[in-house]
């Protein structure tokens, strides 16, 4: 394959330099469990392997009233825990914290704002550094944070805003705060984070389909059966309830999580990898996924939600318990079948589910595809099963190729189901970063292809909001099932009569 | 994929049977190497695994005047030498045993003979056994043997002849080797060897291809860049010179072997995998084979003998010397470049080399894809390289499919060649058994297609005529290559002014 030594000539931005450009990296709730579990742990994993170049700042914001020294105290505290031992240098933890400092500042109030405005100006040649802004913070204040920041006058075109889930709560308030904060910051300055797409093996996905010859062709209703998307948890809802029992899981995982992998499953090869292009593709499959009538949503989705069970060989408690409330309809499971109408997928199905408190923790897609057209080994002893390309995107990242075999051994053909596997942890020997560490980078960079687009995220709402408002009229509550099992036998009914069932292991 | 759990509807034989039939397994040169070294043993595993009926019995025919019991003596030493010990179980070994016998016969006398009728008529329901005869003898002998088991009456309807390599030395004498045997036996009734298609792996190929989904669609000119075939081997010529420097590697390895793998990769699905469907098939490619003109010979074929070099650390004879000759101009080396003119097929190179006194020992069959059609990820770090499938015959079995993942890590994308692998010896847990114990189990059943027909020979003695006629009159001697080296440059050549390369390793 010809690689282009330049990338100068291609609209793919600066995605292959080695060392990102000079940042102040400004996380609004910079004391908070996302700041703290992930986003300084992948911080510090960039600045262990040298890519935060020397004058890069970090500015932690919060209402918390503690200086940079506290800060740095707590900061530590974080790496210490959510760090791999092994990978905790002190000189690179020093240096880390260096660069921290804290601002005690309030989204509702204009109070201290100024701080960061000087903060932000006090370096050298300060319109070079890159200005991300992480909104790790309710999303009620999306706006009003991008706001203060406008009228401060620190939002210049090398400024960044990252938003993570959720981005409204159906179409009209996902419009709302994409308004808000597009009066602030153009789109190409605004960063949708969906940290699934910053998983190794979903990236891997594109490498796969696109720089090699051997899975396109194949890639189609011609070859494919259908595509299974499965994200399933082990863990309850936590201390998620309040927010989690208002959105549910159509919302909080179909919508964004499970729809971008089927985006990256069916889209079409875009020109590039790169900018804008694969969000072109992408939003195209969502473009293209038929319409649900309150029929479809009756025969093609299924909701659930658990009830008490064991989970991993100890109790857990109902949703309903795990909320402290009586009673909630909010599914924490859902099934659905959807189609992607267009020349490549139209007849495919593809499944997709996810839920709280299932039997196992796994993130994977797998594709199906059909069975040879003829039986050529007559006698054969042994099945031949479908041929399949699991890919996993947690807990172990890789890829499975399902084919038959002959099992070894003179007289008749005996066939036999084997895999052809690529596993991330024994192939590559270096360690598999973070989704963030990637992401964060990218933003850096100023690198959009693995963000959500605003139409994509308006794509994906048109989509599921017949779905939402069926459900929602809908006299039947979700159907229960006991944590720590697969979900409802409805989920298992919507593909068994299709004649197909979910590829419940990967062996 | 739907299986019939029957074969009775199928002309596919009884290749599902568990339990062979009675057999007399009658070996002429039963004394020799190819039946101590191979035949025996495969027996006896056979044997160990309960493969062979209580009444079968194995005839041991030589010029050797020695008894049964001297000839239980020679076959027990000679599975001590080649059976793996932890597999010689005494009690396996008694029984085999106790099935030998060994008859004194010439072919070129009729004396004894009748030793061989009386041995063979003497058992219960002697027309229900079936009775094999592998000629392990000089080819000379294969018309006078047959010629005396007619006179002495013992070929009936399930007798079988076994013929190893060499088959003739040019079409001519193949044709009257045929019709010498045929004059005897019926087609259905001779089985002519080539172990190479025992492999498991050979068959796997097979299963891998038709089992399954993924392989066919890209089994054609439109994937398939080139397709590879090395048999290559580190011993030189040893004791066999006499037979070797009268035939050549064109005649020893090409006409059989190679062309037999060509064969397997490129034919047309058969409508069953069995019987004469493959074998047709299999003749469908030697017949679609481009014919090679003086000209195509000079220019697609290399052929080189091995001069004094080092292999595996050894210092190695040149093969002259070897030979014990001032000089000789048969070739120990061929590579050669064919074509297989059909619709699947026109245009894409099969490049096979052979040789003796290589650097490495390797029998394997690589199907190279051709490259995506366009570089997707530019300024991507890495080579991406071309997409491979490995079926590696020898030593190892197993298969691999290479391509081109994405290493892991943030930043740009880099790209990075991994395999997919299939290793029979860990992913089967049972032993995988020597190619001649199938094959046996084979002739016994009656089941022929794994052999080759006659008008299979035939054809490949036909496609390979020109290029033995246009060698013999060409003033060039064989080019010379150092022991333990790749073979002549003019094989590297050969690829390179295509724009490929052979793939030296497996990595």
């Amino acid at each position: 394959m010809h690689l282009p030594s330049s990338t100068s000539h291609h609209p793919v931005g600066d995605v292959s330099a080695t060392m990102p450009p000079v940042c102040d990296f400004t996380v609004f709730g910079g004391t908070g469990d996302l700041a703290l579990r992930k986003l300084l742990p992948a911080l510090y994993h960039r600045d262990l392997e040298g890519h935060l170049p020397e004058d890069t700042r970090i500015i932690g914001v919060s209402r918390s009233e503690i200086d940079d020294e506290g800060y740095r105290a707590e900061v530590r505290a974080a790496l210490e825990r959510f760090v791999e031992p092994a990978l905790l240098e002190p000189e690179a933890v020093e240096r880390l914290l260096g660069r921290l400092h804290h601002l005690c500042l309030d989204a509702d109030t204009a109070e201290g704002w100024h701080l960061l405005h000087g903060l932000l100006k006090d370096r050298p040649r300060e319109d070079d550094a890159v200005r991300v802004f992480y909104l790790a913070v309710a999303p009620r204040l999306f706006g009003p944070t991008c706001e203060r920041l406008a009228e401060i006058g620190v939002v210049n075109e090398r400024a960044r805003v990252v938003m993570e889930k959720p981005i409204g709560h159906d179409l009209g308030s996902a419009r709302e705060v994409n308004d808000a904060v597009g009066s602030v910051f153009a789109e190409h300055q605004v960063f949708r984070i969906d940290h699934y797409l910053g998983k190794e093996s979903v990236q891997n996905l594109l490498v796969t389909r696109f720089a090699n010859t051997f899975l396109e062709p194949l890639w189609n209703s011609q070859w494919v059966d259908h595509v299974q998307i499965t994200v399933s948890e082990t863990v309850g809802v936590g201390s998620r309830g309040g927010y989690y029992d208002h959105a549910g899981a159509l919302r909080d995982m179909v919508q964004n999580h499970l729809l971008q992998l089927l985006c990256l499953v069916a889209m079409e090869p875009p020109t590039y990898v790169g900018r804008e292009n694969v969000r072109d593709e992408k939003l195209k499959v969502l473009q293209a996924l038929k319409p649900l009538t309150p029929a479809d949503v009756d025969r093609d989705t299924v909701r659930g939600q658990y009830v008490a069970g064991l989970v991993e060989g100890e109790r857990a408690a109902s949703y309903a318990d795990d909320l402290g409330a009586d009673r909630s309809d909010t599914e924490t499971f859902v099934a659905l079948k959807a189609e992607v109408q267009n020349w490549r997928w139209a007849g495919v199905p593809f499944y997709l589910r996810t839920g709280k408190r299932m039997d196992r923790r796994v993130s994977e897609i797998v594709v199906v595809f059909k069975e040879p057209p003829h039986a050529m080994f007559p006698g054969a002893e042994g099945g031949a099963s479908a041929n399949r390309l699991h890919i996993c995107v947690q807990p172990d990242e890789g890829m499975r190729l399902h084919l038959t075999a002959k099992e070894p051994g003179p007289g008749g053909i005996r066939l036999r189901p084997v895999s052809l596997d690529l596993s991330y942890a024994t192939t590559f020997d270096q360690r598999s970063p973070e989704a963030y560490e990637r992401l964060l980078m990218d933003v850096v960079r100023g690198n959009p292809t693995l963000f959500m687009r605003r139409d994509e995220v308006e794509a994906a709402w048109s989509w599921v909001a017949p779905i939402l408002d069926r459900w929602e009229e809908s006299p039947e509550p979700p159907r229960r099932y006991p944590a720590g099992t697969p979900g409802p036998f409805a989920a298992a009914a919507l593909l068994e009569r299709d004649g197909r069932s979910w590829q419940e292991t990967d062996q």
